[in-house]
This record gives C-alpha cells, structure tokens and sequence, in this order.
C-alpha cells in the first residue's frame, strides 16, 4: 500500500461540495472513481478541509491509500485523464510516508475571498467572486480584518451546524487589498470553524460599505453571540489556497498567502 | 438622436463570435435584442472590431443611437439588466457626438493572449486559455514577437477568408511574459488582419517549444506566404483589451496593455 498526497484545484460550481453526498456530485467522488478507474481499487480520499457547496479549491492537500503499484507521475496524469470532464484537476502527486494525514497533519490552512466591486454584472466571474455595487473601502476592511486577528471565541462567526467541540481558534494573518474593482480577502489560521470565513467576510464587507465601524466588528465578535452575524458573504468567492505540513517551505509573498511564519 | 459608446466585457464561450449571426448567438445580437427590450427601437450596435467564435472581450468598444430620451447611466442600468442571464456586460456607457463610430474612429487596438502552461487539464479557465503541457521559453517568445513589431506584410498569418485590401499592417507594441504557470502575450496595432493574432500567437508557441527559432519566424514573416504558418492557436485564450481613441488618456503600465504613444 502506497500513501499519496495530491494537490486538487476544482472549481466547486457545480458541486454539492468536497464532501461525498447521497444526492449530488462532490468532489471526493469525483476523485474516488477516477481512482476507480484507475486502479480498480475502493478507495476513499481525505482532504485538509472539505469545502461547502460552490467553494472552489486552487490548492487543496488530499491523500489515498494504492495497492497497485505504480509512480506518483503515472498516476497523477491517469487521474487527471479518468477526471475529464470535470473542472477538477491534480496539480501534484507526491508518495508520502503512512503517518501523513492530509486532515490531522496539516498545521495552517489558507483561503482567499474575491469581491468584485462594480455595479455590472459579472461575465467570466459569475460563481467565482461575490458581486459588490456599493463603493467598498478596502483599508476599513483591512483594519477591521487586524480585529480579528489572533486567538478569539469565534462563535459570532460560526454555522449553527458547525460540529467543532470549541468556538476558540486563532487566527495568524488577515489581509484586505484592493486590486482595481477587485477585493481580494487573504486569511490564514490552523484551522477553521464552519462558516467561518464567509461569516468573517459578510461582516467585513459591512465594514467597508460603511454600514458598520470597525467597532462594531469588534463588538460583536466579543459578544460571541451567532445573534450579532451582520451577513453571511455567498460561497462564490472563496477559494481554499493552500495547505501547510511539516516540511513544506512555503514563502508569504505578493503572489502567495500562505506563509510558515514558524521558520 | 443620442449616440452611447459603450465598454462592453463578454465571455465569448457560448456565442458564434461578435458578429450577428442567422444561426446561432453573437454578442450583438444580445446587446441588440437588450437595447430593443429598453427602448423599443430596431438599433445595430457598431463595435471596434468583430471577434471570432470563442474569442473574449474585456473592454470591447462599441456604439448605437437611441432615439428615446434616456441618460447614459439609466441606459447602461437597463442593458445589463436586459442581457442577463447572457454573460454580457456593459461596463461604461457615456454620450458622444455623432461622428464618433468605434470601428472608423478607433486609433488602435489591444488584444491579450493567455496561454496555461502546465500538464494539468484547465479547471476555471477551461476556454479562456490554451492549455500547452511542454515547457515553453516565454523569452524566446518575447524575442521572436519583436521581430514582427513595425510594418510589415502579414500575408504569413492572415486567415485565407481575411476581406482586408492589403496584408500591411503595423504592429505597434508585441510582449510576452510569464507568471507562474501562464504565458502572456500583449499585442497592440491600429488594426490587425483576420486571424492575425491567433496566428502569430500559434508560430511564437512553436518559438517557444524549440521547434522554431526566432530566425525560423522571421523567415516565415518575409516569405509572405500562408503555407508557411506554423500553426494557429484556439481562440479560447485571446481576448480583445481595449481600443483607443483621440481623447482618451490610457498609459500602459503594469496591468495595462494598451497606451496612447502618440502623446
């Protein structure tokens, strides 16, 4: 048996999700039956996180266990050719030792949330970023961003089904940057509670209509109360970026958003 | 009488290309049928310059006369809600005097060119980029794209359906850069032959595999002689950028692909 870990892009509109489902197709399905084909083995992926229905990854971490033998390389393009049609690709496959876990070995997880702020409707983007008319203030979304930086009980910011045993989590890096009509969210932590990122976002976005101050933002985290959610931004815009493990050297740069910050 | 000229961002993916076409969807055709919804007048929309099935447009120019008295805003408001769900939509839309026409007026003309460089199939960008899998030297291709810069007979990549009166034409400006995984081409001329692009963007592909050398391009450029194309890239990753006029002031920086030299 073979350990491999694979870095996914998908793009999630027409998926239930990463998660299999009874009633819609998923990525993990996806993947699985590619294997499937491949292999002709029952195989069952794990990711570093499962994304909701219409979340898209650019760098997903996934592993699988392979009997047959056969090379990292062979079965990357033999998974990607099984995959067609569908909007998911491997873009890496690496043999892994048997103690990786691409869920409980990952230390940092980052996503990107992509706004377009202009009153036209979206074209190329349509399912891929959140549409903004109201003139966004990108630096109040930036600065209320910081607020939420660092260790908090995020309960404000949590689904109701989330399944988490505790709201506490921390938060490593938090950036807003404008880009043109474009505003790109960039957030990193261990992990992640359900919603968590959208509900953050929604209520950033408040922040830069004008709706809410800053200290606003800030006193509803501290109130910890799913009562005081402003908004829940739609799964369109976010993107799941990348995964960190021990060993990986990764680099924060303008390019990139996610960093070990602990080298 | 009022003439709009409009900025018009398309994704070319469903449609038979800009122009109105019998038997099947076209650019024109949808922006025609969103005016006659909004004003219940029978206008053709003139556009900068007509695009091929499957080819892009991020700030295509165009214009129309309405007779009804409208403002420039409302007009716009009305289109983009008229052409939804096509994915259409009017960026900018502001009066101009009559003798404003976007094809006869226009100064010049920018395309983008968005090559994938990786063995991976194409998720979000299936359509929107041509996917090459063997490692291509985009300065070997900037190189060869500045032998074609400045006037020069095209008749080499010029579509055999090319209605133009002479194969003459100037390229003002030509790179390709690489980030990442993407190779981009920038390309600017007062105008550009049928199928000019698309074929000087296939031969500087064939540069940038080894299978050309630069020289190999010049040479198929002074033999003036269609059956010396290399090949034609997929309209899938050309985009028309942008198109100048006098009075506007565009620089071509970082994110810009077109200016105005003359100034």
């Amino acid at each position: 048996m073979t350990r491999f870990a694979l870095t996914v892009e998908f793009d999630g509109r027409p998926f239930m999700g990463w998660q299999r489902q009874a009633h819609g197709p998923s990525v993990q399905q996806a993947i699985e039956e590619a294997a499937l084909a491949v292999t002709g083995e029952q195989v069952v992926v794990h990711c570093a996180g499962r994304t909701d229905a219409g979340v898209h990854g650019l760098g997903m971490r996934a592993h699988l266990d392979i009997a047959k033998p056969i090379g990292a390389f062979r079965l990357s393009e033999a998974l990607n050719a099984r995959l067609r049609p569908a909007p998911v690709a491997i873009l890496d496959c690496i043999e892994v030792p048997e103690d990786f876990h691409a869920r409980f070995s990952c230390l940092a997880r980052s996503y990107e949330y992509r706004i377009v702020n202009r009153r036209s409707p979206l074209t190329f983007e349509k399912g891929l970023a959140w549409q903004i008319p109201q003139p966004l203030d990108a630096a109040a979304m930036h600065a209320g961003a910081q607020r939420l930086v660092g260790a908090h009980d995020f309960t404000t910011f949590r689904s109701a089904h989330c399944q988490a045993a505790s709201p506490l989590k921390s938060i490593d890096w938090f950036e807003v940057v404008r880009d043109g009509e474009r505003v790109i969210a960039r957030v990193e932590a261990r992990s992640f509670l359900h919603h968590q990122v959208r509900s953050m976002i929604g209520c950033l976005a408040l922040v830069g209509m004008g709706r809410w101050s800053v200290d606003d933002l800030d006193d509803a985290l501290r109130a910890a109360d799913r009562e005081r959610l402003g908004l829940n931004a739609p799964p369109d815009g976010l993107f799941f970026v990348r995964a960190l493990y021990a060993g990986d050297r990764l680099k924060r740069d303008a390019s990139s958003t996610c960093v070990d910050q602990r080298n």
